[in-house]
């Protein structure tokens, strides 16, 4: 098969960009894949120290392209550079965040229990158990955080971090972006003496990007796979990988409807105040975000009007912003036109300031009642872009009922003062997402030990897991139990 | 629905048993899983303790059941007294060991990561995790194990202690003894005045029985699946639970081959006594146990034929014995046909004792070549029985390649003495099951915290997983994190 070549697409010019990418033919797929499964015994080999500072020096090779990096992805993306600078930040610190966890070794749960040679009827075995890595896993980098959740994003630090080698499937939104962040990686690979199977990274655009996915996927020596993106993408994923001789695990992070709960009491006092925070949670990166709050629940009222009148006047005063691609955008428009076209769904705002050149979105808030929410499903599904729904109750007592029937998210929230009957709400919330967040909204997602960012289904197909934090590491590893091991068969972790 | 009734069978006898069971009918099993989603909210509200109380009481209440419950148990799967004497004891064991995990309370990973307001240029929030029970589970009873994994077994235990109620489905081969569990159990419940919903018991014969197992799987109240039983019957109930609207997880215990290797010199000091453990495992309950070791490994030679000879005097000596039931009968000697008419497969040896009346079978060993293991997939399935395969290697040098073929096992083990070099094989092995033996035999599962009993497909379809030992809780639990929390909405443990 001969090498195509694809470009990527300008969001604010709104045109193909003129450098040409060359697509992963077939063998450089296979190729990977099988350095990935040569350099997973020697990379279990080199001591947890070398593996923390592989991370650390990944992570300073990514501080070093400086600028130059930023503004690549802002050219690929049409994000702001500020905004991608905080996201490189977020990168960086997680890879170090990482080595911490490494060095550390408690995240592989190591637990001797030693045997009894006297316990009547028979013995007790010595059995010592851990965490042991599952080999090379393949990540797919997402479109919407071109660093955090890409090239050396979570899932390739954890991974890493856990010995297994990784072989990325870049996202052909930002390739360069992509070859940039592969290229610091591959430099620390290399300086630090790993085996180059360690790390591959593989990209096309068109048809051969779905192909390229489905041979990583497929290949024998891949035992994990990683995905953030859409529903559609993370279940086909999940399905491929199932369809395989030997199945392996799709860890798919997915999307998120992410409802908001405001109290009365909250309400009465803050109504200004939490909408202001609703619109720049909905507004961040035009929307693009997996924890954008796409419902807020509100006691009808006059302070549910304050809340939509406030709302309505940020949006109004709006100006429309990029959105990442065309084919997302479409999506967008396609998902606002079936849901503004139900009876019961009112249009309460969208961006009314000057419009720019390249492929902008305005910003929109519907409004609906709950009689109508729960009659159309559809309302509960995902619609990825600059939006929300304020959904008014006839009462708070409706919340505990309304988030029951709401589908598994990444993130919910509820506003509360005191006084406000918070618990069956906050009960019914820990049953339906991976996170609970309390007066704040969904949208930023702390890299910390006790962070989970995943959540029941359709947000992940894999609710036990988390995409960021220490638990992260966890994908990427199974637990061995060794029966009377001679001292020098056992990993050092349990000698 | 007019309700139906059902026999067990009893293998000494060959015949049906006079009592008749009702099987359950439609209306029955949605109340139950109904009573088991009303009772989630009060179980998780009960203490810690009272938790735990309610395992030991269970165990109790079975333990009181004394020899009748042997004596039924003994009846309907044909296996001996003694041998379910001690499978009563390591269910009494095992709820006590999980009341005591109840008690402990680490099992739910408590992480509390303290938020700094002066943090720059955000403030961190205040972040607490732990892991959450997922809500009620249904399990289902395994045929071999009437008691350690059938109505009280691991996961039932499991599954309490994490204050998920259970909705149990029992296997129709013992109905009285699953039906005396039962009572037990809720006679645990009442007198603790637990919800009644928090355990709920059904069983049916016939197609009937296949009919409850998927009414319990489909309905929305269901949140998790235990299964213990064959390849096919977990992967049908998986893919029945991904097909709900809202897919569970079904965490299902397959069949595995559990390879066993005996390296030169440890064969060539203890071939006698090794073929003495293996005869003593594959003959074990009549070779119905998921860690009964279907291959063995030897390096070719006069020690391989010591081996040999030995286990060969030790079986053709040996009775036939009952087996559980007609339909794994048939099922065992059909793979038995398959395998023995392989070109390169021989017969080493049969049972020549005298045969009983009941549903008894002959223990069978068939040994064959390297080469001949390399070229017929199919001798890698599991053969549920009295049965192992002999396979003769050029040499050990050998066994990683081919320990590296074998599917993904529960256990797999390796005899080794001074001098053999086993640690590469000892790698491939960790990398293909679930648990490695150190010169022991594969059947023997210890309930102990570092027990895992769980491993790779096709053995398991949840690698990441344990069905024994302190980690099977988190099966039916998920971590949740709670962001900002005020103090009195949040679980006592995060307090």
């Amino acid at each position: 098969m001969p090498a195509t070549t694809f470009h990527a697409f300008s969001p604010a010019l709104n045109r193909p960009l003129p450098q040409a990418h060359r697509a992963a033919t077939p063998d450089e797929v296979d190729s990977a894949c099988l350095l990935a499964a040569e350099a997973f015994a020697p990379f279990m080999e080199r001591s947890r120290e070398d593996r923390a500072a592989l991370l650390e020096s990944i992570a300073a090779n990514i501080a070093a392209l400086g600028d130059s990096l930023l503004n690549t992805a802002s050219e690929e993306t049409g994000l702001s550079v500020p905004r991608l600078g905080s996201e490189r930040d977020r990168t960086v610190f997680t890879l170090r965040h990482f080595a911490a966890i490494v060095r550390d070794g408690s995240w592989a749960r190591p637990c001797i229990d030693p045997g009894d040679p006297n316990r009547k009827p028979l013995p007790k075995p010595d059995l010592r158990r851990m965490l042991r890595p599952l080999g090379p896993v393949a990540v797919f980098g997402a479109s919407n955080f071109p660093l955090a959740y890409s090239t050396a994003g979570g899932d390739t630090a954890s991974a890493l971090a856990a010995a297994c080698p990784v072989v990325v499937k870049g996202h052909p939104s930002h390739p360069a972006t992509g070859a940039a962040v592969a290229q610091a990686v591959g430099q620390a690979v290399e300086s630090a003496r790993f085996h180059h199977g360690v790390f591959s990274y593989l990209q096309a655009g068109g048809d051969r990007e779905l192909a390229i996915g489905e041979e990583v996927v497929l290949h024998p020596a891949i035992q994990a796979v990683g995905f953030t993106g859409s529903f559609r993408g993370g279940t086909g994923l999940a399905a491929l990988a199932a369809s395989r001789p030997r199945p392996i695990p799709v860890f798919a992070e997915m999307g998120s409807i992410n409802p908001i709960f405001v109290m009365s009491r909250a309400l009465a006092r803050d109504a200004e105040a939490i909408a202001e925070k609703v619109f720049a949670s909905i507004t961040n990166s035009t929307g693009q975000m997996c924890t954008c709050p796409g419902l807020v629940f509100l006691p009808q009222g006059q302070n549910a009007q304050r809340f939509a009148d406030r709302l309505a006047a940020l949006v109004r005063s709006s100006s429309p912003q990029n959105m990442l691609g065309e084919r997302i955008r479409r999506s967008f428009l396609s998902r606002m036109r079936e849901v503004s076209e139900l009876p019961g769904v009112d249009q309460l705002a969208r961006s009314d300031g000057p419009s720019g050149e390249g492929l902008t979105q305005a910003t929109t808030v519907l409004q609906t009642s709950l009689n109508t929410f729960n009659t159309f499903p559809t309302l509960m599904d995902e619609c990825f872009g600059p939006s929300t729904i304020l959904v008014l109750c006839p009462s708070e007592n409706d919340f505990p009922a309304a988030a029951e029937r709401c589908p598994g998210s990444l993130a919910a929230a509820i506003f509360c003062d005191d006084g406000d009957i918070a618990l069956g709400l906050a009960e019914v919330l820990a049953r339906r997402a991976g996170r609970v967040v309390f007066n704040g909204v969904t949208t930023g997602v702390e890299v910390s030990p006790a962070m989970v960012h995943g959540g029941p289904w359709p947000s992940t197909n894999q609710p036990h897991t988390t995409a960021v934090g220490a638990m992260a590491i966890e994908r990427w590893c199974r637990p061995v139990c060794y029966q009377n091991a001679p001292i020098d068969l056992l990993p050092r972790e349990l000698r």
